[in-house]
């Protein structure tokens, strides 16, 4: 049965292709209330295109963007499978940066001589998304789905799923199932497809500074108040230390250390640290000493600064002590730290920190766990024959250092697992101008996900 | 002769409040191109104010914003006084915090409960340039000025003067004076007048840091890749010690020692720390270790971050790592620092604090010696006797921790020494939004001035 679904697939990839680039051309930039139209239309947009194949398709209200749920009757005796994806987008600034117009997808040679089509969204998520929309079509064109299947579309993936768990939470009985399948991760590299088994958390904080009562004339005051520019500086610049290593009390003290035998198995993958860097133009890369630059990305967790805001910012000279200053700061997170303490004690170290005279105060914009999924479980195992199927080679299991917070809600909400398998490709500029997904990627990323309702059907 | 000036100069008061009124409605945003227009067609109106009071007067050319020069006729055996004032303004960014509109003057009462005229550069600079024209207009009214008057009104001294210097070189024989008057300074406090000795010097840096060669995804890459916004503050950090010296090597070395008579007259001042801080709504000061509140503001060299530009500044979140962050930092000097020398310090010390795989970068807006005048000489006397008639009060001598770089340009290409006589309060918001000028001081200001030029006669 898999042969003839995959030779219909094949038959039918121009169309396909196609029918991409009709879903691409509609801007569902979920953080523009701008385009909240858009989204909504995307949203209809999918419902139609499940309904058509077969499934009992409905665009569902939330108090934000809507969901798209769709499902195939129940049959007993069959494992359920609830594929997640998200039809958002993220916004496509810098316009100026795109060689081609981000919401007219357009199939061209990437920067290395490959196909691909070139779109926002295009591999983030909604060219994996359609492998999957094709793989459904293709098993109900020859005869039904080998599973029974859940499929939930989200529109606030890109804006941090604050409507998602609300939604799982008072729809558990709809989506029951045992296992939920993700595409919204990679291959390790062009040729080597991949298992993700762990991403990191995040704990996402805006940091906000108050000094004197309003902004003052550097000459007149300057020397004798607190500048909340200086202050700011000095605060974030304690939390690292000389070795790299972020430097907030208890920050480390959850932290598992990686196994030996994933030691073992990350040294085995063609890592190209060089041509790593040189892609970045970096003369060389920087973080906790002690560790190698995969253990930094994917097992060790961090803290970055994602902006500041702070006195004069327009052209020439402004001899200002503004009154106060800000910065967003986020800290990835690797598993067993748990994200509200880890806020907490980010939180106390800058307050204990703060001169006196300084008002400190914060905002959360993102709250979760890291997580981790074991590798020797049957689903990974036939995810494993799926991915020899679409890409002629075994999986390597990889990290991610990335999050994606519904692998944690999953668990929690339905008690589910999650099989994190991708198709994306490390030089596809997520969230960055020409954002792209290779056509060999597309192709294969169908032919596995085709397979992988199948195998999938052993599970029960 | 002074009495009937002084008594058309009461009679026109809210004439002249009028007039200033129409000076403040032109946003001569010096720093802004988007205002190059306005600051020209500021200089043009005050060219025609002047010229209609009976100066010849022109609007000059430069590199940059105009000049504008005036002058009564030179008369033989009697001293000749320079005037300079500047008409170009600050940006009135943070726009929502104004109570009127910046550039619409309002008269109303400041939070004491006095009378002030609100409006971007109503103290800084065109309100005290303002008392200069009432005076002037008085003397020419009763059958001219008593000294040789030669006025410059620069256009650029908000972006640090980038084309006086060359204008004054390129004209001293027209400015050829004995002596300058400046009004860009202050009283000490509501009811003390001041003559200012010395003004701090500036350093005006903006740093540039460039790491990877675009914004990066902080999950993809945080870890393992130098986040120039991380490097901005740790640099940023090192610029002070933890005894709030800048920490910068030779910072220092020029710095000369307070002398025994300034610290008893300074002791004398009426200051009132608490007041000062609450004002600020600050509970306490900060600065140097080892030194007085007025000794930071007035005798000692700073540091401080004007401006951070870096990363993501929208609302909520975006995880990104900028590939740039940049600020702008600028350092008063005291008398003796050479500007040069300690722009070279800076810069030296941050690129060598920087790390190798980070790109450090640095544009200058301000270059500036500090200042200082002899206390006994026989023109600060007769601007005593000036301020006296204006205020009804002796002034006290101060410094002033503001830097007004054109003093050192006369001395060096002139050979004259400058007077600064001003009539600003503490509270005028210079800079800041809601600006101000106290009524009370604009009309003794503007008797000061009517007083000071006859005064000075008296120098030849």
């Amino acid at each position: 049965m898999l042969a003839k679904v995959l030779q219909s697939i094949d038959a039918r990839r121009e169309r396909a292709l196609g029918e991409l680039a009709e879903l691409l051309a509609i801007p569902s930039v979920s953080t523009s209330p701008a385009h909240a139209d858009d989204v909504r239309q995307c949203a209809v947009h999918l419902a139609g295109v499940l309904g058509a194949i077969g499934l009992s398709a409905s665009v569902r209200e939330t108090a934000g963007h809507p969901i798209v749920l769709a499902s195939t009757s129940r049959r007993e005796n069959r494992p359920t499978i609830l594929f997640y994806a998200h039809y958002d987008v993220q916004p496509p600034d810098p316009l100026e940066l795109w060689r081609t117009p981000p919401f007219e997808a357009t199939v061209a040679k990437d920067e290395n001589g490959f196909d691909a089509i070139f779109a926002r969204g295009a591999i983030d998520d909604k060219g994996q998304l359609w492998c999957h929309v094709e793989a459904i079509r293709a098993w109900q064109d020859a005869g039904g789905m080998p599973v029974n299947l859940v499929v939930v579309l989200e529109g606030e993936e890109e804006i941090g799923s604050p409507s998602l768990e609300v939604f799982v939470r008072e729809n558990r009985d709809s989506l029951r199932a045992d296992l939920c399948v993700i595409s919204d991760t990679g291959l390790f590299a062009r040729g080597v497809p991949a298992i993700t088994y762990s991403l990191r958390g995040l704990v996402y904080e805006e940091v906000f500074l108050t000094g004197p009562s309003h902004d003052l004339h550097s000459g007149g005051y300057g020397g004798a108040v607190p500048n909340p520019a200086n202050v700011l500086c000095e605060l974030l610049a304690t939390l690292h230390d000389a070795d790299g290593r972020v430097n907030i009390p208890g920050f480390y003290d959850e932290v598992t250390a990686l196994t030996a035998d994933e030691k073992v198995m990350w040294a085995k993958l063609p890592f190209d640290e060089r041509h790593f860097f040189d892609e970045l133009k970096l003369s060389s890369g920087f973080g906790e000493k002690g560790f190698t630059t995969l253990e930094r990305l994917w097992a060790r967790p961090t803290c970055d600064i994602n902006g500041i805001t702070a006195g004069y910012q327009g052209h020439g000279a402004k001899t200002v002590i503004g009154a106060k200053a800000s910065a967003k700061v986020s800290m990835r997170l690797v598993p067993n730290q748990d994200p509200m303490k880890i806020q907490r004690a980010f939180r106390a170290a800058l307050a204990e920190r703060c001169p006196r005279n300084v008002k400190i105060e914060f905002a959360n914009h993102g709250l979760s766990p890291a997580a981790i999924v074991p590798i020797d479980t049957p689903a990974t195992k036939l995810a494993g024959e799926a991915l020899k199927v679409g890409f002629g080679k075994e999986p390597a299991f990889i990290r991610s250092g990335g999050s994606i917070p519904v692998v944690g809600l999953m668990k929690k909400e339905l008690g589910i697992d999650t099989l994190l398998v991708g198709f994306g490709l490390p030089d596809d500029r997520v969230h960055s101008p020409n954002e792209k997904m290779d056509l060999e990627c597309f192709y294969a990323g169908t032919r596995t996900a085709a397979a992988l309702y199948e195998k999938l059907a052993l599970l029960k």
